[in-house]
C-alpha cells in the first residue's frame, strides 16, 4: 500500500522519525532524504535511516513516486511547485503545521494533498528519530476540491501505514482548531517565559515549568507557523485576553464561589485532556 | 537538630511527605497527624507515616514541640492562633504558599515563623507520599522583626533536616516572586483549559496538555491562593495581558525579525529553567 519510493525533504525530528517508522514496514519503501545540508544528509545515510540522498529536489522528485515536504512551513509550497514541475505524476504531501496558504498556494496541482501529523517532540534532528513519533496519533488531511481522489487515498494509506489515524477536513477548519489546540498555546507559552524575570528562578517550581516548556521550541520554525496562521491565532489571543479579564474581575470581586466554580470547568476541561478517547 | 515531637496538621500530599522525610531521619521525631477526619488519620497511622492521631488541635500541640500547618492557606492563621494559646512555648511553622496575609495575621507570636517549601505533585493524599518530595528544593522562609531569632534558627534547621535549602525573605517579597513562578502560571494554565474546546481535544498535542497541566490542581485550594494572593496576581495578569497585545502587534504587523527576536528571549528564559544551578 506504501509507493515503493519515497523523499523525505527535510531529515530532522519529524523528516527522520518518519523514515525510521518507513524503514520498519514489512516491504520499507527505498528512502531518499533531500536537504540543503550535504554533510547531514550523508550522516543520515550512514545511520541507515535513509537509502540515497539529495540536494537536488527536481531531480529527487524524478526518482520517487511520493515526496514528503518535513520542512518549515513557509518553504513548502515554492518546494512543492518544484517537485511537481520536475514530475507531474509525482504524489506529494507534507508535514506542515498550518494547512491553509500551503493548499491555496499548490490548489491547481491535484496530486498535492496536504497534510497535518500531530506529532512532535522538543528534541531536534534525525539522531532522535523515533520510528514510534507518529503510532496511534492524529493526521489531520486536508484535501480540496481540486485534489484527485487517488492521491487523496494514497495519501491517506500513507500516514496510516505509520500508524496514525487520519481524518480529513478543510484547510481553514484545520487552521483555526490548531490555532486553539498548538498554536495560542504555544503562543502563551512565550509569553509567560518572555516575562519571567532570571532573578525569580530559584523560586520556579514545576507549575511555571510546565507552562512555559514549549517556549524552547524553534524561533524560527515557530514565526513562521505564528506568522502563516496569523489571523487565527490573533483571534484566540484576543479571546485569551478576555479570559484574563474575567479571572481579573473575579480577583476583584473576591467572589470565591464563581471563582471556583470557574477553576473546576478549567480542571474538568484539563481532566478531558487525559481521557484515553482522546489520545 | 530537629525537634523530639512533631504535629503536622493536615497529612495530605505535602503533609503526609513531610511526615516521610521525617521518618528517614537518623533520629526520627514523635510524628503526631492532625486532622479533621478519624477514618483518615487512623488510615495514616495504619500506614506508619504517624505514631499518633488528633482532631483536637490544642490536645496536640501541648503534647509536642513544633507544629507545622499543611492545610490551605486560609485556614493556617486561625488554627495557629488556637494552637499558641494551647501551647506558648510551641515553634510553629508552615507550609502555606502565600505568606502575607499569614505572617501579618500572626505578627504577635514570636514562635510562629512562616515558611513555604516550594515542592509539589499534582498527586493528592497522603497515599502517593513522597520522603524524597523536598529534597534538594528551596524553602522560603519570612521572619518579621517580631520573629524570635530561636524560633527562626530552630524552623530553619527543621526545613533544612528534610533536605531543603532555605533562604530569607519579607513576606512581601515572597507573594511578589511566587506570583510570578506559581500563581500566575497556575492561573494562565487555567485560563487556557477553561477555553479550550471539548471537540477540539483529539487535536490537541503535547504543547496543550503540558500548557494545562497545573489546571487540574484542586480549585477549592487554588482558589484560596489565588484570593489570599490577590493583589500581586491582578498585577502579574495584567502585565500577561500586555504580553499578549505586544504579540498581536507583532502579528499584524507581520515583522519577522521582531517575532523571531521576541522568541529567542522566551527561548532564552525558558531554557534558564533547565539549568541545574536554579534547582
Amino acid at each position: 500500500m506504501v509507493p515503493r519510493s519515497v523523499a523525505i525533504v527535510g531529515v530532522g525530528l519529524m523528516g527522520g522519525s518518519l523514515a525510521a517508522a518507513l524503514r520498519q514496514l514489512p516491504q520499507p519503501p527505498r528512502l531518499v532524504g533531500v536537504g540543503r545540508s550535504v554533510s547531514r544528509m550523508n550522516q543520515a545515510r550512514a545511520t541507515g535511516l535513509i537509502d540515497d540522498c539529495a540536494t537536488d529536489l527536481a531531480a529527487a522528485a524524478r526518482s520517487v513516486e511520493l515526496l514528503v515536504f518535513c520542512t518549515p512551513v513557509d518553504q513548502i509550497a515554492a518546494a512543492a511547485r518544484t517537485a511537481a514541475a520536475a514530475n507531474p505524476a509525482l504524489l506529494l504531501t507534507d508535514a506542515g503545521s498550518v494547512k491553509g496558504p500551503i493548499c491555496a498556494a499548490l490548489a491547481d496541482i491535484p496530486q498535492f494533498v496536504g497534510a497535518h501529523p500531530i506529532a512532535g517532540s522538543h528534541r531536534q534532528g534525525f539522531e532522535h528519530a523515533d520510528p514510534l513519533l507518529y503510532a496511534g496519533k492524529m493526521c489531520v488531511i486536508t484535501p480540496l476540491a481540486t485534489t484527485a481522489a487517488n492521491a487523496l487515498q494514497a495519501v491517506e494509506n500513507f500516514w496510516q501505514a505509520v500508524g496514525m489515524r487520519t481524518v480529513c477536513m478543510s484547510p481553514e477548519q484545520h487552521d483555526t482548531t490548531l490555532a486553539r489546540t498548538s498554536h495560542l498555546p504555544h503562543a502563551v507559552a512565550c509569553v509567560l517565559a518572555a516575562a519571567s524575570q532570571p532573578a525569580d528562578l530559584p523560586y520556579a517550581g514545576t507549575g511555571l515549568r510546565d507552562t512555559t516548556r514549549i517556549a524552547a521550541g524553534d524561533p524560527e520554525l515557530w514565526a513562521s507557523i505564528l506568522l502563516a496562521n496569523c489571523s487565527a491565532v490573533i483571534d484566540c489571543l484576543a479571546e485569551t485576553s478576555r479570559g484574563i479579564a474575567h479571572l481579573e474581575q473575579l480577583l476583584t470581586d473576591g467572589d470565591r464561589a464563581a471563582l471556583v466554580d470557574w477553576l473546576k470547568i478549567a480542571q474538568r476541561h484539563r481532566q478531558q485532556l487525559d481521557t484515553p478517547e482522546v489520545h
